[in-house]
């Protein structure tokens, strides 16, 4: 398996000033193209620094990012150049897609940004045709395939899946790496191992690729991601498509209604889906959740044609004159209840009119605990033209940790009521 | 100024698995401190990689997370006791503290957690209350001064601002570094820097503190925040906390009402405070964001004093039956309109009875664009007892970043309002 490092550039990423989402974006790309990341490095604007990144270390691949803008500080490639014993040359080709930028937006190209054109000789170039930096790459003497992006986020993933990625596949000969996701919710990391360790040791025996399957878990309260991926093992055996397809029948029947989905979709987009393919349209009454729920829905194209909308109910009194809850259950039972949630959720559905509603009402604190109701007691409530189902549910954490937890919980009950309706599937989808 | 390298371990963050918050969280620490942080290596559980990482590195201060737990990928305390020449011994304490923590939740503590009571003879033990990991501290000969934390960012913000941070003041005999943050809407990062270098350029000759004055910007679309610290310059002289508040004035002069605020304090948190002060209560109306504007409210512990709710009218039916938006607005102009935004947030404030109303309504896109309307057009609109303002903008960038530039401009047209009736001030809160 060919290694790799990241190597981050810039002062902001060690100052604290940003947090360093291009790792995990690239240390994922190249997990998936079959790169064994071992090291990842930041650091500042300054040549030598950079240039010791790049040459001190033996692996197959380094990428960068960050470094590539017009300014003074902007230094990688004049550090790469000199890793790779080479001069900077001005590439005419990017001197012009640069300056098409700044025509694009009538003005004409200030003399700065030229100098992004400056790219270690020899370099294989890689346009940037959402920004002025383009990237490049080039092999260092004795060392790494050295593979420069930007550092602004949706610059360099661009970059990564449409220029780096097809290079990297043919220079290295990389396979396809089958991969199959399971989707969790309900269950805890150790639950899941514990009931599908048992599944892959028995299947690990039947073949060389088995044998060698890559599982992992990524845990994102309340969420648990269960992944397969078909890395190569002694002698190059791996795993196929149709035997990870084979752990869906034995997974499903282990983890029960805890697996509520298979493949890349996330949740939001698969209750959006079976929504839509159910011809039902969707709301939401939030409390607690102040928002989060509704946020989800909509953070997903297209979903006007399901999510009509939905009521931040954070006062008593949008709860009573918008959502019709009654006065006497908020007296008698308390807003965090389930009458509340049941009348909150059916309250949704008849004042935006649609066909499905789920409700959240609970106590995220810090204050607002009682011995009764402490802090993470959370009523949901699921209404639909049939019934109301409700469920209460104890979370833990901080605030922010036990909004983001309901609202993840909040719609995996409407996927739960979705699949007891015979309209959602944990398959694929297309 | 002494300088620090930040270690973060584990195979989670090279795979991509989890983004690297603890990265950024200690480089803001290590900054505010006064260490200069040099560089930043993630490395994957192993013992070599480990110890090579903390032993190869010419710096005054390596701050080391993850690789504390019970499991035996956790190798962190094994790998530094070997950097540090010594034996690891099992700390009486910390395995009485291990077992009270599994008490807590009444169960007998597992025979693998032992092993996180097992730390470098010799070393500082830092107690973990929140967590079964203990973090340690050891000075490795003519090497840093390496300080171990849990990996979960919890335990280690707490552990860092609890343990380590009095430590380390003691230890480099840091002083309190003056700092002031210019918290900015309305004004891209160059646009601010036109106005304030001058400003900075003229202060630095009036003292050798300010001469040696740190200023940096942190951009986070639609924010910019202007940070002055007084790091020390030549001779040991810094700026002192009165004449960072010197710059105040002339900052409100030239950057007028895009500077909405002074200090640690976030837009959404002064906007309530505001509208408490005032005794006014807040609504919101959001289309294109979706409830974005009332999650980041209600992020806010104590919001549900002025906070009241929202309507996410993601529908026309919604805007209709809920707010009371009229058909023929919706018809004549669209749904992203002025005369739209404009009965949102009157609705808003009707339907739920509240002071104040900001609506929101916009095409997020990808879809739904037309060459009058492009994708990114937003129409926003604050309803109070006295008037209906409104303000139309063209926002740029993917469906992710419009509807996340929309939320928070929506606060800062409220914040605008509540500055125009007096009620709102850019001085720090208390």
């Amino acid at each position: 398996m060919p290694t790799a490092q990241i190597l981050t550039i810039g002062d902001e990423l060690l100052s604290g000033d940003t947090v360093n989402t291009n790792l995990a974006h690239l240390g994922e790309r190249c997990r998936r193209l079959g790169f064994e990341v071992v090291r990842a490095v930041s650091v500042r604007d300054r040549i030598p620094e950079i240039v010791a990144a790049v040459a001190d270390v033996a692996v197959d691949l380094c990428l960068v990012s960050g470094g590539l803008g017009p300014t003074s500080d902007d230094l990688t490639a004049e550090a790469v150049a000199l890793a790779a014993g080479v001069p900077l040359v001005r590439d005419a080709a990017s001197e012009a897609a640069i300056a098409a930028v700044f025509a694009g937006f009538g003005r004409p190209m200030p003399d700065i940004n030229r100098k992004q054109a400056d790219l270690p000789a020899g370099c294989d170039v890689l346009p940037n045709p959402v920004g002025t930096a383009p990237g490049f790459a080039v092999g260092l003497p004795r060392g790494a395939y050295v593979v420069c992006m930007p550092g602004v986020p949706r610059e360099m993933k661009k970059m990564m899946a449409e220029q780096v990625e097809p290079r990297l596949r043919r220079r290295f000969a990389l396979p396809d790496i089958p991969r199959r996701v399971y989707r969790l919710i309900g269950r805890g990391e150790s639950a899941v191992a514990v009931e599908v360790e048992p599944i892959l040791a028995a299947a690990r025996a039947r073949s060389p690729g088995l044998a060698a399957l890559y599982l992992h878990y990524r845990a994102a309260t309340p969420q648990v991601l269960l992944i397969l991926e078909g890395l190569a093992g002694e002698g190059g055996a791996r795993a196929t498509e149709e035997e990870l397809r084979s752990f869906d029948a034995p997974f499903q029947a282990a983890l029960r209604s805890s697996l509520y989905g298979i493949g890349e979709a996330e949740l939001e987009a698969r209750v959006l889906a079976a929504c839509r393919q159910a011809g039902l349209t969707l709301a939401t009454a939030e409390s607690c959740t102040g928002g989060q729920v509704a946020a989800r829905l909509t953070a997903v194209a297209g979903a006007s044609d399901v999510f009509f909308g939905g009521v931040v109910a954070y006062a008593n009194s949008v709860k009573t004159q918008v959502l019709g809850v009654s006065e006497d259950s908020l007296a008698t039972h308390g807003a965090v209840s389930e009458p509340v949630a049941r009348e909150m959720a059916e309250g949704a559905r008849r004042a935006l009119a649609a066909d499905l509603a789920v409700a959240i009402t609970g106590i995220a604190g810090p204050g607002g605990g009682t011995p009764e109701k402490p802090v993470g007691t959370v009523d949901f409530a699921v209404a639909d033209t049939e019934t109301c189902t409700h469920k209460r549910v104890q979370l833990w954490g901080d605030r922010a940790l036990i909004q983001h937890t309901a609202g993840i919980v909040a719609l995996k009950l409407v996927w739960d009521r979705l699949v007891a309706r015979g309209l959602a599937r944990v398959a694929e989808l297309d």
